[in-house]
């Protein structure tokens, strides 16, 4: 049986599984990503840790096929070259993490932006099945896209394509991580939804403030939880997170024509609670059309899709 | 000598071309739109047009290779029916123009959007050519658009993608002829950029007046030609339509990564006085990476680019 290994590096946490050529997530492992300080000590902690998952469960090296990492910075995939990532520590502008890592392993390694290969894998094996023109967004402490057109993921002249959170929606709106204003990230990140929460709390939502003592913190999930047992500033905040989120989700139906908008990542699991108003506004605003042509719909993969759609990646660029 | 016939049908004029299979325009001619008040004459009124032409010019019917038209709405290329067509007279939903003009003409006919006819026109054989990644805006009556990614045009599901006029900018902005606000369209036509000189003029503007007076009745040139006399306020108009189109190309740039953005129609003549704020906002909004690769420029082929465009998709579609 053929094997690869899928990784899927995130602020927090990565997540490491091997994965079978059909598809299969065999096995499954996570490490904070804290314990990496330089991008050399993460291709060294990379290293072992597959090392020791392939050890412990036996797996030949002869059928190994490689590894494929996603990385959350803008990643020229065709040289394996990372060229800016501000979520990990170390200094990461032009590190040729590909080629450090195939050197480690012995192995084939390919490298992309984590947006891109969750949105693979949910294109290849979740909620964009069978489709060729699709849209992937990852709502999560930042907001990531993916593009795929006619078939094929969009990667662009440098492989940077598919930043579909720094869309600025509203110019002048409230600063952004990335230095902009209005992007679409600083309304519908984590840290958004979390501000609005804290001062839903502060005017007395009473629920919302319940929740959050119960749960022992704020998180995303605390909303959604506080909406479900009917704080009304906890659905507002979902609501308005939904037109927002519907502004810059027409532009992309009007823009691209996909099939599919998939809306995965952490924020996603408040999907019944943004849903309505994102599809409203994407009735409001696209062209008739391509509105009646597109399926606005939630990731089916969750955690999966970033380890599946690095498999996939790697199995897709083919031997060398 | 194979020979092919291109045609760009405006609002205003509809422009037609004989081209050689190398691209050259060897016969233009152009009529005006009003006199085709249903599909149906239109299809007439082209299929007479076309064999006068080829009369005139003695072009060997052996030799012809097709027609291409492009149409200002949403048209399914692949199946030669356009979808929804509100500049033209007549009723335009779900009529298969393609089919019908093949019918009248005895040739292969394809139809596509005009904005991605134009597209094509400057990929092949003006601004954008030999890159495999392109954006194309084209500034008129409308703002059109048309994507290149991979070598391909970005079509979408339905054909209708690169509607790039109606991308939101400015929740709750001016009404957009689309019907939704702050669309991109609103703040860059022809109409968006009268209205603010109509407003200066009111304000007092002597030289937009003069302007004005002289070339009796007020154009987006009449607009330059006041900028270029000195006139603070027509030179803030291009100014701020710059900012605005900059927001626009930025989204763009970090969306496709493309290698260059290309900026046509009658409005792109004013170039010197809004290239400079385009540009700078777009270094303010875009990724560091995605901005330093691009290339903002000018159309390079005016109104041979729609004619060129639909003879390029002719000869890409191939022969049945």
């Amino acid at each position: 049986m053929r094997w690869l290994v899928g990784v899927d590096v995130g602020g927090t946490q990565i997540k490491m599984g091997v994965v079978s050529a059909r598809g299969t997530v065999l096995a499954h492992r996570v490490l904070p990503t804290r314990l990496y300080a330089t991008p050399a000590a993460l291709v060294e902690g990379l290293g072992s840790a597959i090392e020791e998952l392939r050890e412990l469960h036996g797996l030949p090296r002869a059928s190994w096929q490689g590894v494929g990492v996603g990385l959350p910075g803008l990643v020229d995939q065709s040289r394996g070259v990372v060229h800016q990532l501000v979520n990990l520590p170390g200094r990461w502008r032009g590190i040729p993490f590909g080629s450090w890592l195939a050197r480690r392993l012995r192995c084939r390694c390919v490298i992309d932006n984590d947006a891109n290969m969750v949105a693979v894998g949910e294109w290849r094996a979740g909620a964009g099945r069978g489709t060729a023109h699709g849209v992937y967004l990852t709502l999560g402490t930042g907001v990531g896209g993916g593009i795929v057109s006619h078939g094929r993921l969009v990667r662009g002249a440098t492989g940077s394509a598919g930043e579909a959170g720094h869309m600025v929606i509203a110019p002048g709106g409230p600063r952004c991580a990335c230095g902009a204003r209005g992007c679409l990230e600083a309304y519908v990140s984590t840290a958004a939804i979390l501000r609005q929460a804290r001062a839903a709390m502060r005017r007395g939502s009473a629920i919302l403030r319940a929740c959050a003592t119960e749960a022992g913190g704020l998180t995303p999930a605390v909303v959604s939880d506080a909406a479900a047992r009917g704080d009304a500033a906890a659905r507002r905040i979902w609501r308005d997170l939904g037109e927002r989120l519907g502004v810059a989700v027409a532009n992309l139906v009007n823009l691209l024509n996909p099939e599919r908008v998939v809306i995965g990542g952490g924020v996603s699991n408040a999907w019944p609670w943004f849903a309505p108003s994102l599809r409203a506004e994407v009735r409001r605003q696209a062209f008739e059309l391509p509105a009646r042509t597109v399926r606005i719909v939630k990731g089916q993969l969750g955690e999966r899709a970033g380890i599946l759609g690095a498999a996939y990646v790697l199995m897709d660029t083919g031997d060398p």
